[in-house]
Parts: C-alpha cells; sequence; structure tokens
C-alpha cells in the first residue's frame, strides 16, 4: 500500500480518541476502588499517561491482569502499574505498582474511561442539519451534518445526534443519549444516556398481516418502541414498534449488533443480547437476561429473571428464571451435552 | 428519567399516527366485512373513534377478539364494539355491540386501516434533495430531505421516498411504493405498492468471484433486481443482484428485517421471509412458502409452493410442495421431534 | 403495474451497467488466457459485444460453460463463442468458436469485465459533500452527495466515496477504494482496492462492559479496525473496533452480507467469510479460511488457514488447519453425517 501503511497501532491513538491526564495512582486508586501496592524496588513514576496491555505498556502506562493464563505476561511487563486482584498482587515484578482490588475488569473499565472519557456533545447544531421549527431541542445538544429532526421531537440536554440521522414526527429523547450516524428513529420515546450506534433502526411498523383474498393486508401497528434509560442499541440492529402496545425494553439492557426485536416484545432490565439474535414478536424476557449470539426465541413466551440463552440456541416454549439452555429446540446445557456424548457414542458404535 | 417520561402509550398516539373517524357502527360492518350484533342491553354510541385492546378499550372504541385464550378480558371489556368469531358472539357483555365475522383478523385489520389510515405522500420534493434533471418523477411523489435521485429514474406517482435514500442510476419504481429512510437501491426494477423499510440494501453485486493466481477476481454481476407489485422488505435487509439473470422477488411477498437474499434467487407470490433467515444464490421458491426466521437455504435448490421451512431450519436439498421441514439438515417436522425424543430417551437410559 | 414493466432483462443492461468492446477474438483470448478453436463451420464473427448465459446467447455474444450439467444447453446456443474447458471442446456445435482453458469461470471473469468494466472515479466532489478542511484527499477522488468526510482523513486516489458515507476524525483509506452509500466509517485505516457495500458499519465500539454496582459499565474500546488491501464487505455488515488491539481483516479476503465481525477479531488473508455469519471477538482466523452462511464462531478461539466451517456450524473450540467442520457444536463433516443417519436409525427402530 503506498499511501496508508496498516501497522498495529497503539491503544487509545489520540488522532482518534480523546486523551486525559496525566494521573497520579492515589487519583488512579480512588477512581477504580482499589489499594495500591507501592514497586518493590521503590521505583515508579509518579504520573500516569495512559493504558495498555501487559506486553505493551511502558513505565508511564497502567495494564490490567484477570486470568492467571497471563500470569507469565505480567512477569515481564515493564508496566508502571498493573490492575489485578488480590490472588496475584504478590506476583507484581519489582518496576511495577499494583492496584489491587476484588474486580480488577470494572476497575479497568474506570481506569481506561478516566485516560479516554467518551466524546461529548459539541453543543453546535451543523448548518446542513433539516431540524423542524417546532422541535424542542435542548441545552448543549449536538446536532450533526444531514440529520433530520421532525416535527414535534424533543431532545434531552447534552445529546449528540450523529451525522445522517432520522428522527420521526414526535419522538422524544432524553438526556445524555448518543444517536449513531445513519441511525432512524420513529414511533419511540426514549430515556436518558441510551446510545444508538450506527444504523440502528428503531419504530418501523412490525411485521404484521392478515391473509386477504388478493393477498397479504397489512395489520397497521398503533405502539410505539420505549427504550428505557441506559439502554444500548448496537450496529444495524432493528426493533420493530408494536401493534397494540409499546415494544420496550428495559434500563440499562445492552443489545449488540445485527440484533432482531420483534413487535410487542419486552425485555426486563440489564438484559444482555449479542450479536445476530433474534426475539420474536410479543415475548417477554425478565432482568439480566443473557441472549447469546444468533439464538432465537419465538413469540408469545416468557423467559425468567436471570436465564441464560445460548449460542445458536432455538427457544421454542417458556424457560424458567435462572435456567441455562442451549441447543434448537433448547434444553439444559448439561442434557445438550450429554446428548452430543450419547450420539456420538452410538454412532461409533454402528460404524464399527 | 427528568425530560422524558416513559410511560405506556395507548395504541394509535396521535401524535405519532394519524387518525380518522369517527365512523358508525354501519360503516365499521361494511368495511369488515361482518354482521352487527347489537349490544343485548340496547345501549351503545352510535360513533367510534377508535381501536384499543381488550382491556383498554372503551365505549367509543372497538376491540378485538380471536382466541379463546382471551375470553375472560372479553366478559370484563368496556369496549363498545368488539370484531369477533361467530362462536363467540354470544359472550359479548351487555352493553358492547359484536362485529360478527369468520375472519375476524382481517377484518380487525380493515377497521384499524380505516381508523389509523397510512401515511400518504404530500406531493412535496424537499428542497435539500439531489434530483438528476432527467429523472422522471410522477404526480404528487413526496421526497424527503437529503435523497439522492439519479440519472434516468422512474418513479411512479404518488411514491413516497423517505430521507436520505439513495436511488441509483435508470432504477424504476412504480406508483403508491413507500421507500424508507436511508435505503439504497440500485439496478433493480420495483413494482407497484412495494414497500422497502429503513435501511434496505436492493441491487449491490452479489458475492461471486473466481479464484485468480493473486487471490480472488470479482465476478461482473449483470442481472437486476426485480421486485413485483405489493412487496415488502423489512428493516436492513439486502438483496443482491443477479449475476447473469434478474435477482426475482415475486408479488404481494413479504420479508422481514435483516433477510439476506442472494444473487439470482427467485421467489413466487405471496411469500412469507421472517427475520434473519437467509436465502442462497439461486435458490427458487414457489408461491405462498413460508421461511420462518433464522432459517437458511443453500444455493441452487427449490423450495415447491406451499413448504414451509422452520425457524432456525439448515435446507440443503430440494424440499417438495406443501412440505413441512426443520432441522439442520431440514426433515419432515414429525422425524424431527421424533428424533429430539429419542435422543433424550437413549442419552437418559445411558446416564443411568 | 401501469408505469414500470417488470420483464426479464438481459444481462449487462446498458442502462444500468457500463460496456466496453466490440473486441475480437484473439483479445478475447488473451485476456483468458485461452486457446481459439475456430467454429467447425468456418463460419463466426470476429467481432464480440457482448457476454451472455448459453440459451441466450447471439452470435455476437460470448457465453460460458464450466458443468456437464449444462451439456445440453451448449449444444443449442446460439453463442458466437463459448469459454470452456478442454474436456467439452469438441461438443462446440458448428458455428461456435471455442475459448478453450483450464479454468473457465476465471476466463469468464475476465471477459465479462473487458465488456463491464467496473464504474471508475468521475473525480468529482459533489458540492452537498462537507469535506473537513484539513482533509487529505488524493487525486482524482470521486465524493458523492451528502458525504461527510471528517478531520484529518486521507483517500488515496482514484478512490470513489458514495452518497451519504459517514468518515469519522482521521480514518485513512487507500488508492481505488469504493465506499458504499450509507456506509460508516471510524476509528479504522483501511489499505487499498478495498471495497465496502452499502450501509457497511466499520469502528464503532465493540460490545464490552464490566458489571458495576448500578449495572453495566461501558469499557473503552481503544483499538481500531485495520483493512488490508483488497477487501471486500458486503451489505449492512458490522465490524467492530479493538478494545486493546486492532480488530484486522486479511488481504484479499472477502465478507458477505450481514456479517459480524467481534472487537479483537483476526481474519487472515483470503477467508471467505459467507453471509450472516458472525465472528466473535478476539477469535482468530488463518489464511484462506472458509466460513459458510450463518456459522457462528465463539470469542478466543483459533480456526487453522484453509480450514472450512460449514453453514449454521456453532464452532465452540480451536479448529485444526485444513479441517472440514459443520453441526453445532461442530464436528467433522464425517462424524456430522454419520451422527445424522444413527439417529434417524434408531428413531424409526423405536417407532416401530
Amino acid at each position: 500500500m503506498s499511501d496508508v501503511s496498516v501497522t498495529e497501532s497503539r491503544p487509545g491513538d489520540s488522532r482518534f480518541f480523546q486523551r486525559s491526564g496525566p494521573f497520579g495512582l492515589e487519583r488512579l486508586a480512588e477512581v477504580s476502588d482499589s489499594t495500591i501496592v507501592v514497586a518493590a524496588s521503590g521505583k515508579g513514576l509518579s504520573e500516569f499517561r495512559g493504558v495498555a496491555p501487559l506486553h505493551v505498556a511502558g513505565p508511564d502506562e497502567v495494564s490490567f491482569l484477570d486470568n492467571r493464563r497471563y500470569l507469565p505476561l505480567l512477569a515481564e511487563t515493564r508496566a508502571g502499574a498493573v490492575i489485578l486482584s488480590p490472588a496475584f498482587s504478590d506476583k507484581l515484578p519489582p518496576d511495577t505498582a499494583g492496584l489491587v482490588c476484588k474486580t480488577p475488569y470494572l476497575a479497568w473499565a474506570r481506569v481506561a474511561t478516566l485516560f479516554h472519557p467518551a466524546p461529548t456533545s459539541t453543543g453546535l447544531h451543523h448548518s446542513t442539519a433539516c431540524i423542524a421549527d417546532d422541535a424542542e431541542i435542548g441545552e448543549n445538544v449536538e446536532i450533526g451534518p444531514f440529520a433530520v429532526i421532525g416535527n414535534g421531537v424533543r431532545i434531552g440536554r447534552d445529546s449528540v445526534i450523529g451525522s445522517h440521522v432520522s428522527i420521526g414526527q414526535s419522538v422524544e429523547i432524553g438526556a445524555r443519549c448518543r444517536i449513531g450516524a445513519h441511525a432512524a428513529i420513529s414511533h419511540a420515546r426514549i430515556g436518558e444516556r441510551v446510545t444508538l450506534y450506527p444504523g440502528v433502526r428503531i419504530g418501523q411498523d412490525g411485521f404484521g398481516f392478515a391473509v386477504g383474498p388478493d393477498g397479504f393486508e397489512t395489520v397497521p401497528q398503533l405502539g410505539l418502541v420505549v427504550l428505557e434509560d441506559g439502554v444500548e442499541i448496537g450496529a444495524n440492529s432493528t426493533i420493530d414498534r408494536g401493534s397494540m402496545r409499546d415494544t420496550l425494553i428495559g434500563a440499562g439492557t445492552r443489545i449488540d449488533n445485527l440484533v432482531q426485536i420483534g413487535h410487542n416484545a419486552r425485555l426486563g432490565r440489564c438484559c444482555i443480547v449479542v450479536s445476530q439474535a433474534g426475539i420474536s414478536g410479543s415475548t417477554e424476557l425478565g432482568d439480566f437476561v443473557t441472549i447469546a449470539a444468533q439464538a432465537g426465541l419465538i413469540g408469545h413466551i416468557k423467559i425468567g429473571a436471570k436465564a441464560r440463552i445460548g449460542a445458536q440456541c432455538g427457544v421454542m416454549s417458556d424457560v424458567d428464571a435462572g435456567a441455562d439452555v442451549i441447543g434448537s429446540p433448547a434444553m439444559p446445557f448439561r442434557e445438550f451435552f450429554r446428548n452430543v456424548a450419547t450420539l456420538r457414542r452410538l454412532s461409533r458404535k454402528s460404524a464399527d
């Protein structure tokens, strides 16, 4: 390649990411709710400039360990400080300080966010954006190029509306939301701190029709989509509006890329739906349900709180709270893997 | 949430949906091909203002019952009228009129559409749209902000082109079509009354390449996509153009969200393809075929008319007309569930 | 349909496709590395105007045969010349010349490309495009309507940027790339001759979060997406940027529509990923790996070079180089089909 050299970049490249700092060890300990273990050699910088993996980090960077598998990397790291659990704090190399805590991954999230805060609103409305006269745009809202904001739309303060976003009539969006480029939103009410990634489609008609004498006839879809506070929806995912009630995504729920949510579906709080999964119409999830990648749920069923649905699982009936299921049709994890073993054994026997 | 209250909305909220009416019972009976059963009490309003579910509807609203499961709700409804089948007409509460017919769901579709007609064209071309000088735009066509209409494009009367739509050179679109926001269409001929939902991709190159000495070499894709009258394509679905013939979707066929249709595929009339299903290149479907969610069809096979392919089914060979198949690889429904039972039984026995 | 007649089109319709030519047989032989077999009758045109399938082609068109199944069509073709392998060259009808070679499909790709070259850059920047002052745009780059090019972006010569494309800050794009309509790109470095189809999402945050006391907390995603030379990404596919290293797609790899690639994933050179497949975070593919449609790979595994993963396969652990696997969980092809046969036999026996 002549113009562009494609070599590995360091994490947090300042051309692409905001940077903050430097920060002292005390600040990092405070943010991450950690205890400081001073480097055994007594050496060590007082200021840190960023985060990096164990094998890349230098003396002015913070790194992270949460898996015994990476202990050899810890022994050789040049990182100035490492976030890790108490179990590993005696393995720190002599020039490396420790930030010791019980939830190192959470601590890592907070330290990395301190160095690389998420972009915030510029408060600018791009001159090319089409904003309806009666739209109510809150303070310090950023609106990107070629965005279209329809009649009666309300957007809360500090939200960021990306380029080419289309927001239909009367849609409500709360404060501190981030709406990614090319998102299309209609017939929806959206809470605070909601993030929609690029290409999300919210609020289109559900897949509803009756059989008439000359083909299918559309059944009007007269509900909305409601996204509660803190919801995140991944790139190119689609959420249909309800037919006679609202499609509802509970607070804090995170949905990955290319996920389909059918009309009237209800997801509880803090659910996780991994990429390419699909939830059919009118199905209901309790709180803290996990749906792994490419799983599919039939319509009109109920999934109990904290249930876990495995990857590629085909769920055709209700799932109890706390259950772990996998397979198509869905069954308990243990039963699925026992079936796999049984079939393998019988097949080999018959091949003998 | 401070700015936005996210509480359940009533269906057909006038901020989001068009409303028509009020209408008398005779008009509703006519539209829905129903017979009127006067309320037993003799009471009842002469005019109705909208539709609502049984547990929500009031005396000036019409509701609907088509499932025995909801008979308890019928007993307690305050709805002024209910659409239902003859089997349930003696269960109407005393103040509720009946609209009795053999196909209540179809009747419901028509009554709901009467109260909430689909949006129609404003006939306005937004000032920001880029419309080629030689494009032929029919009467009363609406063109949204930032739409791009290429050279030689033809669009039939009363069609609505959403915001940010991209229509490539020479594409033909019939009358009364609705093209959703952010749709991208190229190399295509589209009939009348076709609906494309937001983010649909029509007419891009199929996935075709030959192995050359230095890697893959693209095989030119020289066919089009043809969508016949009344076709609907769901949000973010993708339909590749043909390689040497056209990719064809038959009249009245409805495709859900996130569906993939490969090059040269042919779908018959009034097929149903549910979300996240995929149909590989050159595969052909007869009329009235149903493909359930997340099913996948290999290329170069034929699916007979009225066949039904179950959810997550993996179809590797032809399917007879009228057959019901499920599983991966696909097999008759009965065989699939017998296999599931057999394996469960053998597994339990071996675990004993 | 009144305005638009939807009848089958001939391949390469000049309203939709560029045409080049006419070309003589010698030129076609040269381009396709073929040997000319003169028509037995001695007749035959000296100039050819396009390509067409065997049953459609006329005397001034070139056609193609690579499957014994279509020999009956060869016998009846009116094509002036047919590309085919030495095994079939004695089956040519009397008025048809042969272009004989060992790799007829590759020859076909090159001849079809000669008659229908891919569109090239007009070199025009549309007046509606928003291009940052400090973006470095190479010579002869085409930029479509409503494209947004961010600060510090670099685009190599002869590239084509479609309508409504959004390119974020500091993104690098090499020479001769084609970026389809509505693509959104951020946090990425892209090589030469890369093609992104419409609606592709590159560089958004991966699906990363830690469990905090009040719900999920986002883990900053501080890596990029790197697409090496010649990569192609299908419509509406999504590639998340890395968390602490880059997500990497190796040179020449082709990814179909609606595919998901998770953060930190690494694909080797000349891999094929068919539509609706998903590759989870941190998983690594060697060179020349094939992933068939709707297959899913769990995170943190390694797939060896030239391995082939079957359609709908669920891969939960490493796969050896050169292995063929299918099923969920993945197993060797032979074992999978033996299992299918065993279960069918046992089920029938138990039903007797």
